[in-house]
């Protein structure tokens, strides 16, 4: 393997663990949350942003960018790092989220997914050794398998069903992945650190711009937790560089979620990074942290702050509320953001009102730096034993519902 | 007075000047160009993007700040700049233009301007004595006097009615802001540097927060070179701390600008700066440059950066289209800008392809950085004496039509 992937755990505080994940664009302190840039761009935002705010590691959207501009378009300039101008470990999913949330317009058989595309009607067939395929010449840090998410609610057997196709699916996906990484490896050997992008197998025709990828695999299986351990049976035997957890937050109660989340990551080796996919709210996090989680990932920072709702050491402010109208304090006068360290609540939510661009902006960068330095407090909590004070303190801030006030 | 407002020509080159002007939050460099950030911020951008673009002083509105979030509530929180976090220079037009291009929902008379609100229809009325104490509220370091802008074509009995009504308008504006002047010194004294917002006379109600304001006139008078030269004689027998050419750039030709600007700029007296009223593209800037202006405003950098053209050393860019698509070049090859430096064409016709937001920040930050570097240029040019090359390259990279390619 050429692969630099690696990962260490450091310290735990019971099923907490505060490890270093390295990629083959840096090493990620765990647990990390990753902000989302769906189509090669964190919404609202910048590359320079996303670094001030602490982001070390982003996620990209697989499907989107197949569609637009398209993975070989990407692959030519060298990969999605050098197209999107972000030089850190980038993550791609797999599309699998996408032909869920698409709903009507894909079916789903054994050879793969088939959508309309939501840009042009065209038909798309996105299959398990395509989807390896795209993230190989996207050229992510961690590619994700193509999996079946079902949603809730399902019956048993159809969640049954589903968990064993998607780990033939996961076969599948790791077998391509691993030819790929054959013809990296004879071709590019192992000594060259930032090779240019090269074609590995001619007759593929698959520009590969990332030697060092890793593949994770991804646990299914609903809300029953026999269904979990089945599937993490099946895909610990596969065997990849790490383990999602995918199909929660979905749907069902956050105590279920916290239940299959507490019953799954164990069954997982510990040695190995643990992923819970579209996670979550700051409780959510912390909740699946003491649960053994090191990586995140969750539109919630980003898409809120577009609709005005801010995270803070306070709650959560809806700052287009009148009362904001002349509040002079910082919209979270903890945080030490550009939006705390220049504006007020007042010119926030007058930026909001008016429905000026800027409000997207100076909200994202605040609820990304908020979320990020969350973060940091968890992985300082694991190491000096105090997660279970901020996990109360969080609860106390952070259990009311989100459409609050 | 107590205003430390003062302008110095440095050196000249024909009839253009470079120069320094003097605010009450620091001094610019002329001739200067100032982004336009209507509602106090210029939209898709930060205060820090701002600076880092190398802008010197901003232009707020003052109709749009007068109606939301309110010209009171701004005074409250100390003014204009700490409100919108800008610790530079702020001009404030005074509204005239905005009822002139509100058109059918606002009619004049002598008193002043009666509007329908564009945001509930309610109605309100600007005086020249209102525009003059909303703009001390506000706090800017140039108010602007309130003018009638009446637009082509018009007949010149109406121009000249008009050009009459502005300059009376004009001695209210001034003897009103002289007694708010005298107020500030009464109350202020000389001494205080920067002194909180206070109320120099109370029945006024009046919150005044920036003593070092100064005012400028307008000279209208349309397209009737002896129109302007009436207006010229009426404007200066009032007095203002410098003049602005306002009523161009309203739909006549560009001769017919460069034209009366010629005629008018020689007028003004040659130790004040001279402000050409919401002028223009590159071209039209540095042909007014050449003409003996100073100071300059337009949306044109911005608005043409949120749909997609971008200004570059090579000429206008639509980026959306098609031959950008595989352009691995950065937006402007010549610019130190952040976009320029980070993204490729490519990448940013994508995200305005896609509709993403990030399209139009990094968009407005080169095309702010081109404007800003340009007048960089301008100012070194009269330095040196190479204006009229500066001109002929502008005119051969710009002189092709806005709406291009």
């Amino acid at each position: 393997m050429i692969s630099p992937f690696s990962f260490r755990v450091l310290h735990t505080s019971g099923e907490a663990r505060r490890g270093a994940m390295t990629t083959a664009h840096g090493t990620v302190e765990t647990p990390a949350f990753m902000p989302v840039g769906t189509l090669g761009a964190v919404k609202a935002v910048t590359s320079r942003d996303l670094r001030e705010a602490g982001a070390q590691i982003i996620l990209a959207n697989t499907y989107h960018l197949w569609l637009r501009p398209g993975d070989e378009r990407i692959a030519r300039f060298g990969g999605l790092h050098r197209f999107m101008g972000w030089e850190g470990p980038i993550l791609t999913d797999s599309g699998g989220f996408q032909a869920y949330s698409l709903g009507a317009r894909r079916s789903i058989n054994e050879d793969g997914i088939r959508f309309r595309s939501h840009l042009d009607g065209s038909e798309r067939m996105l299959t398990p050794e395509g989807a390896t395929e795209i993230q190989a010449r996207l050229g992510s840090d961690i590619a994700m398998v193509l999996d079946e998410c079902l949603g809730q609610p399902a019956t048993a057997p159809a969640v049954r069903e589903s968990t064993e196709r998607s780990a033939r699916w996961a076969r599948r996906c790791r077998d391509r992945f691993l030819q790929v990484q054959e013809s990296v490896a004879r071709d590019w050997g192992r000594t060259v650190e930032r090779p240019e992008p090269r074609i590995p197998s001619p007759e593929s025709r698959l520009l590969v711009t990332n030697p060092g990828q890793a593949q994770f695999g991804i646990i299914q299986g609903g809300t029953e937790p026999e269904l979990r351990t089945l599937s993490v049976t099946r895909t610990l035997d596969i065997g990849f560089e790490a383990y999602a957890i995918g199909g929660l937050s979905v749907g069902e109660p956050a105590e279920t979620m916290h239940a299959i989340v507490g019953h799954t990551a164990p069954l997982l080796p510990a040695g190995q990074a643990r992923y819970l996919m579209g996670v979550g709210t700051p409780l959510d996090i912390v909740e699946a942290v003491s649960r053994g989680i090191d990586l995140f990932d969750c539109v919630i920072p980003t898409r809120n702050a577009r609709n005005g709702q801010l995270f803070t050491s306070e709650g959560r402010l809806t700052i287009k509320n009148a009362r904001f109208a002349d509040d002079a304090g910082a919209p979270d006068p903890a945080c030490d953001c550009y939006t705390c360290r220049t504006h007020s609540r007042a010119y926030l939510r007058h930026l909001f009102v008016s429905g000026e661009m800027g409000a997207a902006v100076l909200a994202t960068v605040h609820n990304l730096r908020f979320y990020l330095d969350t973060m940091a407090k968890v992985r300082d909590a694991i190491v000096f034993g105090t997660l279970e004070t901020l996990r109360q303190s969080l609860r106390a801030t952070y259990s009311r519902p989100l459409s609050d006030p």
